[in-house]
């Protein structure tokens, strides 16, 4: 039968199980990607394990997320980042280079390979025709290590892309129309498999807006084939050696399919604040604007600057607005600057920033509370830009350029003006002298880990009792982040090293008291009841460790979001889901549950009968392997490889 | 007799006093400029006297400081300032426009008008002529409502430059050179006004650096002739109309003299960590470095970055090095765009960041701990870069710049390679769009103040006892500065609009405990002691206001620097001095002393007696004139513009 890329590029990887979806598969695992939020906690782990060099080639270490440097906390990390490169055998791209998943593209990219990486946004790399999976730190640790991924085999989607793109028209409406139609749990456990004659048209980085934003509706990944496309972004990044040609087979079978049209598209935008609250910007025009911000991983492209640059050339930014600019890539700056475009960006009245991810994840750029902030970053999670009360819609930059301009949501259709269609350079090589390569073996070895305040050891980790038997302590409702459980922000964000100074803010905007009640209750363990999609959003494997050192036992919610669900156990927290999920309504905060041998009934089946305090029963269900089931009962990934004779870390 | 430039400046200026230094003079201020963190607290005074319309023209808010925007903090305070700036006449200069001394003079500053500005280094201006004086929020509040600025009348210093600078030699090095000639309390009460032959060479923001630095030495203000180098400054800003001469009379006289001969000069560097502890590069050569920093109002010309860029253009940045740029304005920004210069910093591997104060002020750039950071700010307080331990020096661009590519602090003259000299474009228009004008009276009595959580009303001050009689809670060393006693950084400076939240930050770096005590003490009151040049530094209000609402009732120091001491009357804190500076050490932390009587005792004479605790008596003295002990009087002020019948706000 003629194969799917996607089942072309996972068969190559493929170590072990069965490619039907819901199976656990394991994959051996090429290229890591590190960034430095979660990369800190990443090194810690591999240096717990003894590890002399990294199995992954190349690993990449960004320095992306802590550039505000308020004291010392950021640029110590960068330091102690530096050194376990040096190390361990990884690159380290510095400060001012840019976003992980734009700079791993230009620089280290390459068709066909797989790859694990710290962020839940490394799926971008699909863009170019790799296996790119995100994942809780601990797993890319493992991957590091020379371990396999495991992986629940997802269903494929064949989305087809057909016709042309109208003026006005870019990569990002293209993937606020599939939010609009699927939701943020829509692609859950699938791979969002591109294809057809409408990509054409996609040049490598508006691929990468897709793929980047397949996230954002719980994909596991996004794959486009490789073609004449990819091959003219690796040859403008002195590449072309790196190229491959990579396609579905005629005649393959999808097992879902997806059409757009993509002649049909209008402008579209997200309300705030869920990236799926998807309506035609004509719907929200004329509603008052106080920033509209141009970058992140949502929209990394040179042409995505320079689209907002030829629009706003020899114009003024409505004195209401700020109109923040964040180049994605040193390289992508570079261009921008010799091509004219940052001087009218700057001649307008645009803010320039460092390149970096910086507001689109709350470090900086924070709006005024309650006012309209447009991005074109790929999420607007309540609270995520750094304001509390924030108000954030993710459109194009095309609609955040026309309305920076006009002072209030703007259609850009309706800017009196030719569509400007700004394209790259030919010539974008990266210079090498940007990064720090690996060390060779003998060097790294003399090299030791420099240690700060900020990077205390992991805590040791007991295993679960034998009976489980623990109070609700916390009751949150649909679409919960990993945003909601572990804050982002340029306030929490450093301490993200040390976790014990992070679980301070552990559901903070949920709800202030958590913390308080769970060190109350402290080691006799706690539960947390979710609804449906519990822990969607970014793969910070914090939002379970943390949560597990404050004494988190059990989380039961409707569904859990692939990434935290698979972090759960690695810290030795239990994720069951409602058998019926009108059950939900009956396990309250304040309840209490008991699960007795749970590692029997865990084996014994999907489900798990709790008895709850007022002698009811509930019929609670799990998904977790044999594997998972190990990782759990030894109380964590730390502790099974610790214990496991064959933790050699060799595939 | 022929006259120095100062004294016409200071007669065509004077409303009362005697021109004999020393004496108290009052003087009629045209120009005001506001930064964002001290002209929240000034727009909460202005309004709290209900004001309608400010008298100075132009009166100019910057937003420079509060640029990094963690929460929404400094973006409603943006907003605050904006709605402020609408109801009261004043334009408004947004973020992204730039630091306030060097856009100010681009666009607004006018050769021989008066000035006073809350911001120490509003002196800057002194470099197109102007008398700019730096002042506490609440002295420029009264100047915007139309009362004189009171001042002690300085020593005019004479600083004759001679010859011509040598290669690798600027404007950079030749201040240095006076602070390691005369240290941080160098020119106390006095104007440094420049001269000479050497003049010459010095384009309009080479002079700004001097001008800016003379803060560094406690200058009351520097000035400069406007000739035909200030002359070409403003053609080129398109402003050659506002252009007038101005200079010393031949013949004049100056209080000293001091003489620089150009020529004779070596790249100069202020060691950690006081702009005084200055040393040839070629002394510190070879330390290691870990970051190089370039901008703020300590070196804000086209040249200062320009000149960089040549240095560095076709090389790369060291790697251990972190180089990082802060262009000054925006005008310059799009200069260097324009021009390649920036395309070929950030193609050596340099960091850009937006125009601002940014780190010089602790906002963002803080180095890691230990680490040594040059510097082309104006100071290095220790704890100001953002780190507490912190290790930063002072230097010119041109030796940060050799030092980036070496890795290690170098003198620039040891490049191989010819020096560059940059010179600015012709034309280096300012756009008013990046401007917003004040609005007409009548508009502008419909606007409302834009309130926010951040900007609670001011405490109302008690006025002091009739008898003092209060403990020391802290005593300090020498050269304590308004950094320590109200620490900036991008932790406290969002919050120094609410004095109640940053009540808690009052000398956290010098003693933690302070505030503990002041709390306990409370309104019984309390006494602080210190060294040489106590309240050195920037001129921020609070470093009076808030430790007077701490309990703050008397401050004895061996010296007391300008504007802290004019700052303290106006918030109700008695300004002492030991009579005989050997008495410091018998007023050790938690003697107790008595003052009886204290208004009698000041108006009586300069000499004041103190009982101490163990029953010794001590004399100290007071420069305060009758104005200002009226002000302390009443309590400071607020409560003396309140019960006085010609609160009129007219001159």
């Amino acid at each position: 039968m003629a194969d799917t890329l996607s089942h072309q590029l996972i068969a190559t990887h493929r170590i072990s199980g069965d490619m039907t979806p819901g199976s656990e598969i394991a994959l051996t695992i090429q290229q890591a990607l590190l960034q430095d939020i979660l990369g800190t906690l990443v090194m810690l782990e591999l240096d717990a394990m003894g590890l002399d060099r990294v199995h992954t080639s190349p690993s990449v270490q960004y320095i992306d997320h802590t550039l505000i440097q308020q004291d010392n906390i950021n640029a110590d990390a960068h330091l102690f980042l530096k050194s376990a490169c040096e190390r361990l055998g990884v690159w380290y791209s510095g400060p001012g280079n840019g976003i992980s998943h734009p700079v791993h593209m230009e620089r280290f990219g390459i068709p066909g390979q797989s790859m694990v990486g710290c962020d839940s946004h490394t799926t971008a790399a699909g863009a170019l025709g790799m296996l790119a999976i995100g994942a809780g730190g601990i797993e890319v640790a493992m991957a590091m290590a020379g371990q396999p991924l495991y992986l629940t085999m997802p269903e494929i989607v064949g989305v087809r892309l057909e016709g042309e793109l109208p003026d006005w028209v870019s990569a990002k409406d293209i993937v606020l129309e599939l939010l609009r139609r699927h939701g943020v749990a829509g692609a859950k456990n699938c791979i969002l498999e591109y294809y057809g004659p409408g990509l054409a048209g996609l040049d490598a980085m508006d691929r990468h807006v897709l793929a980047n934003m397949g996230t954002e509706m719980g994909a596991t990944t996004s794959v486009f084939p490789s073609d004449e496309v990819t091959r003219d972004f690796l040859r403008s990044r002195g590449r072309e050696a790196d190229w491959r040609a990579l396609a579905a087979e005629p005649g393959c079978r999808y097992d879902r399919d997806e059409v757009i049209d993509l002649s049909t598209l209008v402008p579209l935008i997200a309300l705030p604040s869920s990236p799926d609250k998807v309506v035609p910007v004509s719907e929200a025009a004329g509603q008052p604007l106080h920033q509209a911000y141009i970058g992140s991983s949502g929209n990394p492209g040179y042409r995505d600057i320079a689209v907002v640059a030829e629009i706003v050339k020899g114009k003024s930014v409505a004195g209401n607005v700020s109109l923040d600019i964040n180049p994605s890539t040193r390289r992508i700056l570079a261009a921008l600057i010799d091509e004219g475009h940052l001087g009218a960006l700057v001649a307008a009245g645009a803010r320039l920033h460092q390149p970096g991810c910086n507001g689109c994840i709350g470090m900086g750029q924070a709006p005024a509370a309650g006012r309209n902030s447009l991005r074109t970053v790929p999420r607007n999670f309540p609270g995520r830009s750094g304001t509390r009360e924030d108000s954030v819609f993710l459109c194009s930059p095309e609609t955040a350029a026309a309305s920076a301009l006009a002072g209030v949501i703007t259609d850009p259709r309706t800017l009196d003006m030719p569509y400007p269609r700004p394209r790259e350079p030919q010539q974008m090589q990266v210079d090498d002298a940007w990064f720090v390569p690996p060390l060779p073996a003998e060097q790294a070895r003399q090299v030791d880990l420099l240690a700060t305040d900020n990077t205390p050891p992991l805590p040791l980790l007991k295993p679960l009792p034998e009976t489980l038997e623990v109070p609700v302590l916390l009751e949150v409702g649909d679409n919960i982040s990993t945003d909601d459980i572990m804050p982002a922000g340029a306030r929490v964000l450093p301490l993200w090293s040390n976790v014990y100074a992070s679980a301070e803010h552990v559901f903070e905007a949920v709800d202030p008291a958590y913390v308080a009640r769970a060190r109350e209750q402290g080691e006799a363990g706690h539960a947390i009841v979710g609804g449906a999609n519990y822990g969607q959003g970014s793969s910070r494997e914090n939002a379970a460790l943390v949560p597990r050192l404050l004494g988190l036992q059990l989380v039961v919610a409707e569904s859990i979001a692939r990434i935290h669900w698979q972090n759960l156990p690695c810290f030795g927290v239990l994720p069951l889901t409602f058998a019926d999920p009108a059950d939900r309504a009956r396990l309250g905060q304040g309840r209490r549950l008991r699960i007795e041998g749970w590692r029997e009934a865990l084996a014994a089946g999907r489900d798990v009968t709790a008895t709850l305090d007022n002698g009811e029963t509930l019929t609670l269900r799990h998904e977790l392997s044999a594997r998972q089931r190990e990782i759990l009962s030894a109380g964590g990934v730390i502790n099974y490889l610790s214990r496991s004779s064959d933790a050699s870390f060799t595939s």
